[in-house]
């Protein structure tokens, strides 16, 4: 089994990678939770919808998120009620919702719902929320503490950050449906997938008991940020208001606990020295997933450096 | 005041007229809820739409339901997920559905919930359900009991009629906030739009205390059937499955306990020396609402027979 844990965006592009290359019954995509938010009623999940519209090939390329041929009838209808608009919800998109809605209503918890969903949408691979419990990412910053939505979404990422939270994430447990595999028997490794390490990764690194199993299972993250900046996204914004550089091995120092290898884009192949002086084992490429071909490729060069770094832990 | 009460398509060609012709703050339209139900987490209100989106103009004159302008995107998506979409919900539309929910999550009960979505439409008359206890119409048929929405919209009206109950009503009170004004003093007497009398007009007659409250005050019906057909809806099949001729006597007959007169078309005046009989007060008009010009002058024509009806029990 391969564990992939998952932000949004850059982690969808790497999850439709992945589908490609690994057997669906041996990949179990993790998807950050901490973003969730309700709105309106409906409980929104912004990580698990990006992934799953990316993996169900419904996602739209172009502008990066939410679903293909997408309309804004129901926005504009919402907007002339009077209803603030801040956070987007197109007419394909609300579809997910308000099956979603339903099935959380007739008694499923998240993991249940979302597993029906993801067979809806004709996905194989495991694709599993971090947790049933709720954990609610808090942006601390100069201007006081933001939910996450109220920071990236109604604040375009402005305020200056100091820090984060997850909130709840201290009664959260990982959702058992993933986190019974994740053990050294059970598990190939995981892969961190590039996404923003403070709000994607870091909230399934902290629900309880996750961080020390990953200790004792390859880890390999795929760098976030190439050339000095992250793809898209706050990433390297939040890295030089929390004094880091835009860097891999800032990245790396970030997962220092946990990490055995790194994949760096070529881009960046001048920091790949320091990478293995800190003990960890490199691989350079594209890491910029233009194309389905290319995230596929990334996929590839991923898993081929997590089974070095299995094979050098089992030496 | 005048009340006006009403269910879905017929009910708001009237409404529409009614709004043009009494100051807002003398008009008090009561919809049925009997229709409403639950669907995909949302709470659907069929009725209290239609009005809605007749009085603010949003309505869609063609197709006699829903939004005008409106599009699918959703239902198609639900569709694609697996979703039956026997009940079909527009993309603007939708709007409406999740202000609702937005609005009762956060507390509200459905006459104060109903009462702020009038007012981001624009709506300046008292547009209120008819009881914010839940009451659920449920068709009695040769196959047995069926929810209103099932008879209507996913068996099409198929099935024979054998008789109609409310279920929850025995359980319900009028809404405070029209009950409080149908009294002698503060009303000028109820028109019943010209709506289907056994499942969009009984069930408001049948919530505790409003039929004999209405024996008190002038009534006046607007017969919903024209030249023996209905204009729209199952009402023709009905009554003759319920063994009734399709005729402004038998509407009279239905109602004859509580009515002082009634309204019906030109094509209908040989009834109008019966209806006499009955000791009706007869207004006789054009009642096919092809138009809002037309919805006006029948709405002028039902309230100066509502006057007249008035004086006459003054007298």
């Amino acid at each position: 089994m391969i564990h992939a844990f998952s932000g949004g965006v850059g982690g969808a592009k790497l999850a439709r990678g992945l589908v490609d290359v690994v057997p669906a019954q041996a990949l179990s995509i993790v998807v950050n939770t901490g973003d969730d938010f309700d709105h309106l009623g409906l409980r929104i999940m912004p990580d698990f919808d990006s992934v799953a519209y990316a993996v169900a090939g419904l996602n739209d390329e172009q502008r990066g998120w939410g679903r293909a041929d997408e309309t804004w009838h129901c926005k504009e209808s919402l907007a002339s009620l009077g209803v603030d608009t801040w956070f987007s919800l197109g007419d394909r998109d609300m579809a997910t919702h308000l099956l979603r809605l339903s099935l959380l209503k007739s008694g499923l918890d998240t993991t249940s719902a979302c597993a029906e969903m993801a067979r809806r949408m004709g996905i194989a691979c495991q694709l599993v929320p971090m947790a049933d419990d709720p954990v609610t990412t808090v942006v601390l910053t100069d201007e006081g503490e933001l939910p996450f939505q109220d920071y990236f979404v109604r604040r375009g990422c402005t305020p200056r950050v100091k820090g984060f939270r997850f909130a709840g994430v201290e009664r959260a447990a990982p959702s058992a449906a993933w986190f019974a595999s994740l053990s050294p028997d059970q598990t190939d490794g995981v892969l961190l997938c590039p996404s923003n390490p403070y709000v994607s990764i870091d909230p399934i690194l902290a629900l309880a008991g996750v961080r020390s199993r990953l200790r004792d299972v390859p880890v390999v993250a795929v760098s976030p940020v190439i050339a000095g900046a992250s793809v898209k996204g706050p990433l390297a914004k939040m890295l030089g208001e929390m004094g880091q550089a835009c860097t891999p091995v800032a990245i790396a120092a970030h997962y220092q606990d946990i990490l055995d290898g790194i994949v760096i884009d070529s881009r960046d192949a001048a920091h790949e020295p320091e990478l293995r002086r800190l003990g960890l084992r490199v691989a350079v490429c594209d890491t910029l997933m233009t194309s389905r071909d290319v995230s596929r490729e990334l996929a590839r060069r991923s898993l081929q450096l997590l089974a070095e770094c299995g094979a050098s832990r089992a030496a």
